[in-house]
C-alpha cells in the first residue's frame, strides 16, 4: 500500500529503527535517566539552544497540552486558529485536561493574522470572561501552509505586548524549517516561540514527541505535569534514540525536504490534470485539491486519502519522507486516468 | 550493566524487536486500522475471550486512568490497597484524571482482604461522602506477592455484590498467571475481573500497554475516552506487533518464568548470606529484603536497586526477562562480598 | 439608584423577602431535609409536571453547569448560541468543570436556527472529535428576545433526531413565558426540554437557582454532582422559600410581565429619542440601542448600564420587577436631554 | 423541632436577618461591586488585618476549594487531618475540582501533631508522587476540639519549613477564638494561617462563607477562580450584609459563646447521668458521647442528631447561638427519662 492519506501512515525511517535497534543493549535506567536520553537532550539543546529543556511525550496530543498546561491556570485561554488540530482533531483534550477555553480566530489557509487573533482578546481583566493567556499557531499549518519567519516574529510581539505567552504546534516544525531554509531553533525560539511541540513521529519517528520549552524561567514543573498527565515512558531510551537519529545528520531536515519536494511535485502534476484544482498554496508536504465529479471515491479505491472538507469536496494528499517521485507520478497517472 | 533496579530497566525482548522490525513495512493506516493491530486483537480476544475488548494505550498509568475512568463517574471512588501504585506511583493522576477519590485499604504484603476493603464502602446513598464503584487490585502485586485464583474470585464476589466493578491492575499480569500456571483469562475474567490494566513493557515490549474490558457491556466509550486521555498512538502498528510477539508462542509465559525463576533464585542464594532477611513472600519477579548495616549502598554502586522503606532500610530487586542465573549468582556473590 | 444596568441589581422582590423572614422559624433540617424544600419541590411539580424533579442551587453557572453535566460524558460537546451565557459569560466554567467542549453556534439576536445548530454536528463517531451531545439554548435570550414555543419545539425535535438532549438556559424563563402567555411547563417540558436551569434571582429572588430535570430518566446523579459541584446549601430552607414565594400566587409571572412591561415602554419611548435606534427585538426585559455620540458616557453617570458590544457602542438597557413606568419615563427624560 | 443533629440546623441569627432586610433598599451593583460588600470587606480588613483580602462565597465545600486552589498546581498535595471534613464530607470536591490529592494523616479527637503530618511528607521532588503543598487544618475541629495557638503556629512553622502553605478550615473559627478568648485575626493569620475559609453561616447566618487570604503574595487570581469555581454571587449585598452584621458588635463572638457554653453545659449534664460516656474533649460546640444500649433511637425520635460512628455508636450533639439552657436542660431530661 502506498497511502497519500497521512505522514503518520508513513513507516519509521530505516536509520531511526537502526537507532532503537541500537538502543536494545542490555539495562538501562528507566524514565529517562538513561544514556540515549541524555544524547537527545544534547541534540535538542544543540538545535534549540541552551537555554531550551525537551521534555520527551507520547504523541502530539500530549505534548500540545503539556505545553499549554505549564504556560495556563484554568481560567485562562488559547487563541488558536479555527482550524488549528487542538481545536478540531483532539476530541477536546485541551480543555478537559486544562479546563481552558480554546479562543478560535478566522484562518486564511490555516493562518492566522494578528489582527484575527487580536479580536479574540477581549475582556481583560473582567472575572466573567476566561483570560487570554496564549497565542498557539502551527507551523508547518494543518492546511499545508507555513508562516514566514517575519509572521510567526509579528504574532509573537504582538501576544508578547498583551501579555500573551507563544506556543507552537511544530508538529510538523520540520517540514516548514527545511522549506524556509532554516534551522529548527531559528524557526522557534529564533522568532519569539516560548513552548514547542517538536514532532518527531511524522518526520520518520516510530513514536516521539517532545515539549521543547524554550525560555529558561518557563515549564519547571513539567517532569510532574507529564507524569500525571499520563505521558511519562518507563523505557524511555527507545524514544530519545528516534531523536538522537532525527536531530543528527540532518536526518529531520532531509526527510522534510523529501517530503515536501514530493508534495510540490505532486501539486505541479496534478494541477495539469484537467479539471483538477489545487486549493491552497503547497508550502510544505500537503497538498489540497478539489477533484472532478466522480473521481474521489475510485482514487480512494486506489490511495487512501481524506476528503477533508465533506461540503465542498476538497480532498488532501500528503506525503512523507517515505514518498518517492515514483509514488507521485503513478498516483498522478491514477488520477488521470480517472478523469480522463 | 544489569539492573535489580526494575523490570523496566531491562531491555526489548529480540522477538518483539524482530516483530516491530517486520512491522516497518511500507505505509499503513495509522491510529489502530493496520493489520498488525488487528492481529493483536485477535490474540487479544484469543487469550481474554470472545466478549473482550482491547485497546493499546502508551504506559501503565494511562492503561489504569482509562480502566477505571470508564467505570466511574468523578463522584464515584475506587478501593484499593494503599500500596497500589494507582495510589503512591502515579503523582495524582486517577485523581486529576477522573475526579475520583481513591479510597485506601489496609494491605499485607500488597494485597488487600475481603474485610479491608469492606471497611472503605461507607456512607453510601449520603451525598456528602464519594461512593464506592469500583475495586482495583494489582496483580502480581507492587510487594512481589500475588492473589490465588481464590482469592480474587473472592474480592471479586464482594465486589460485584456490593455494586463496585473490579479493575485489575496487570502491569505484571504475565508474572502471576505464569506463577499460577494459569492462562491470562483464567487470570482476569476467569475470577471475577471486569477491566484489566494488562502490561507489555516489563513483559519484554519497548512500550506496549493495553486497556482490556471483560465485559461487553462495559467501555463503549473508550475510544473517545483513549483519544480525549492523550492515549491514542498514530503509528499504531509497532505497539500491536510488540503484542502479537509477546501474545504468540507463549511468549509472554515464558518471558514471566524467567523473571520469577530468577527471582526465586535470588530470594533462595540471598536468603543464605548471613544476616540477609527476605521480608516478603516471593511469588514473581520481585524480592524485598533488609540487609546487614552498610551494606546497601555499596551494593547499590555496583548494581542498581531501589530502597524501598527508607524507614526500615528495606530493599527491593527486581528481575525481568532478561536477568540469567549467571546474573543471579554476580549479584549475590557481590552481596556476600560485602557482608563478608 | 435606580439601574438599568442588569435585572441583577433589583432588590428582592417583598414577597420573597417576606418568605425568608417567615421561613426563620426555629431549628430546620439541613441540605433540603427541611419543610420548605418540600413545599417548594411540590411547587416545582406543579409547573413542571410531575416526572420533573427540582434541585436548587446557588446561581446561574451553577445550574447550567450541574444541568448540562448531567447529560455528558467529557468527550461530547454542547451546541450553543454563539452568544450563549455558558460561552461568553461564565469563565469557562462549563470547559473546566465538565471538561466539554462548547461549540457555538451562528444566532441572530440570541437565537440559533435549526440549521446553524445542524452545522456544529459533524464527525460523529469519529474519536478525533469531540461529539456533540446536547444542545443549549436560552429563553429568553441573552439579546432581549425569545424563541417562540414552535421554534424550541423544532429545535428539540432536531436535537432529539440527532441523538442529543435539550437543556434551556432559563435564567429568564419567566420572562419567556410570562410573555409568551404559557405556562413554565409549556415554555419548557412541553416543547421538549430535557433539562431546565431555573432562575429566580432575576425575577425577584434574593439568590435562588435550580436545576429542573424534566425527563424521569436523566439526572439521578444530581444529588452527588451537586454536592461535589460545591452547590449544595446547608439551610436550604431560605433558598427553597424564595421559590415557594415566587411560584405561588403567580408572582413567579407578575414579576415578569412587570420588567417586560417596563423595557417595551422604554424601547418605545426611546426611540422616539432623536438619534436613539433600537437594535434588537424587544421581547423581554432588554432594551438594546445605540445612541448618538456623546451621550453614552454621561447617561451612564445618572444610571448604571452596559456597552453591550465596544466596536458599535451598542448599549444594553435592561429592567427589573422593580422597574416602574416612572423610572422608565425618568431615564427616557435624561436621555432625551442629553440629546437634545 | 429542636435539633442538636447540626449547628446548620439553627435559624438565622435575627440581628444578621434584620441586616439582610436592611439591605433590600432599591437598585445594587452585582457580583460585589455594592456598599455592603464594601463594608464587608472593611470589616473584614480590621479582623484579619489590612494585607487580607476576603472573597465571599456560598458554602464551606466552596471556600475549601478555593482557599487550596488559589495554593495548589494538580500535581501538589494537601496533608490533612484523616478527619478533616475536606477528606470525609465534600464527595470527593477538592479532588474533582482540583486534580490533587488529600494526604490523610492521622488524628486524635480531629487534631493532628507535627509528627502525624511530617509523615505525609515524602517522595519529594520525586515525579512518581504528588508533592505536599499545603497544610490544612480545622479550626474548631470536626471533633469539637481546638487547637492551642501554640500548636497551630508550631504546625505552621513544620509547614513553612517544609515548604507548605497553611490552609485553616475555619467553618468554626468563631467557635474556637471565642473559647480561646482571642481575636479572630490572632487565631488564624496570628498563628501562621495562609488561607482562611470563614464561616459565617454557622455562626448565625443565612448562607456566607468566606475566603480569607492572609497574605499579600497570595491569592491573586482569586477573583477568576471564584467564577470559574461557580462561587460568584449576583446579588451579593446580601452575603456581606451577613458578614456585617456577624463582625460588628461582636455578634460572631457572642454566638460563638453561647454555642460553647451550651455545649459545655450540655456535656457537664450528660456525663452525670449513669452509662453515658462523654468521648472527647468539649472545647467548642459539640458534643460526642456513647449511650447506654436501646437510647440511642428512642432519643433520635425527640431530637435530631447523628451517630458519628456506627462501629461503636458514638452520637455527635452540636449546639448553636440558638441553643438555650433551657433547650439542653429539656434534653438531658429527656436522655436520663430514657436511659433511667
Amino acid at each position: 500500500m502506498k497511502s497519500f492519506g497521512s505522514d503518520n501512515h508513513a513507516p519509521v525511517h530505516p536509520d531511526v529503527l537502526a537507532a532503537i535497534v541500537a538502543a536494545n543493549d542490555g539495562d538501562a535506567a528507566s524514565y529517562g535517566a538513561d544514556p540515549w536520553t541524555a544524547q537527545a537532550k544534547r541534540l535538542f539543546a544543540e538545535h534549540f539552544g541552551p537555554d531550551s529543556q525537551a521534555h520527551l511525550v507520547f504523541n502530539g496530543t500530549g505534548a500540545n497540552v503539556l505545553s499549554l498546561g505549564t504556560l495556563l491556570r484554568s481560567y485562562e485561554a488559547v487563541v488558536c486558529a479555527d482550524t488549528a488540530h487542538i481545536h478540531t482533531d483532539e476530541c477536546g483534550a485541551p480543555e478537559r485536561q486544562l479546563g481552558c477555553k480554546l479562543l478560535p480566530a478566522d484562518s486564511v489557509d490555516g493562518r492566522i493574522s494578528v489582527a484575527a487573533a487580536d479580536k479574540q482578546v477581549w475582556g481583560v481583566g473582567d472575572e466573567h470572561h476566561v483570560q487570554a493567556r496564549a497565542l498557539s499557531i502551527t507551523q508547518s499549518t494543518e492546511l499545508g501552509t507555513r508562516y514566514s519567519l517575519a509572521a510567526v516574529r509579528e504574532l509573537a510581539d504582538w501576544a508578547h505586548g498583551r501579555g500573551l505567552f507563544v506556543h507552537m504546534d511544530g508538529a510538523r516544525l520540520a517540514n516548514a524549517a527545511a522549506g524556509l531554509g532554516v534551522t529548527l531553533g531559528e524557526a522557534s525560539a529564533g522568532c519569539g516561540v516560548d513552548v514547542l511541540s517538536f514532532g518527531g513521529t511524522k518526520n520518520g519517528g516510530l513514536g516521539a514527541e517532545a515539549v521543547v520549552v524554550l525560555r529558561p524561567d518557563l515549564g519547571g514543573d513539567m517532569l510532574f505535569r507529564r507524569k500525571q498527565g499520563m505521558q511519562l515512558a518507563s523505557k524511555m531510551r527507545y524514544a530519545a534514540a528516534q531523536f538522537v537519529a532525527l536531530l543528527s545528520n540532518d536526518l529531520w531536515r532531509r526527510n522534510a525536504l523529501q517530503a515536501n519536494a514530493t508534495a510540490a511535485r505532486l501539486a505541479e502534476k496534478a494541477a495539469d490534470v484537467p479539471g483538477v484544482k489545487i486549493t491552497r498554496p503547497v508550502e510544505a508536504n500537503a497538498v489540497f485539491a478539489i477533484l472532478p465529479p466522480g473521481v474521489t471515491e475510485p482514487l480512494q479505491a486506489q490511495y487512501p486519502f481524506y476528503v477533508w472538507d465533506e461540503t465542498t469536496g476538497e480532498v488532501r494528499w500528503m506525503t512523507s519522507f517515505a514518498t518517492t517521485d515514483q509514488d507521485v507520478d503513478d498516483f498522478v497517472a491514477a488520477l488521470a486516468r480517472l478523469v480522463g
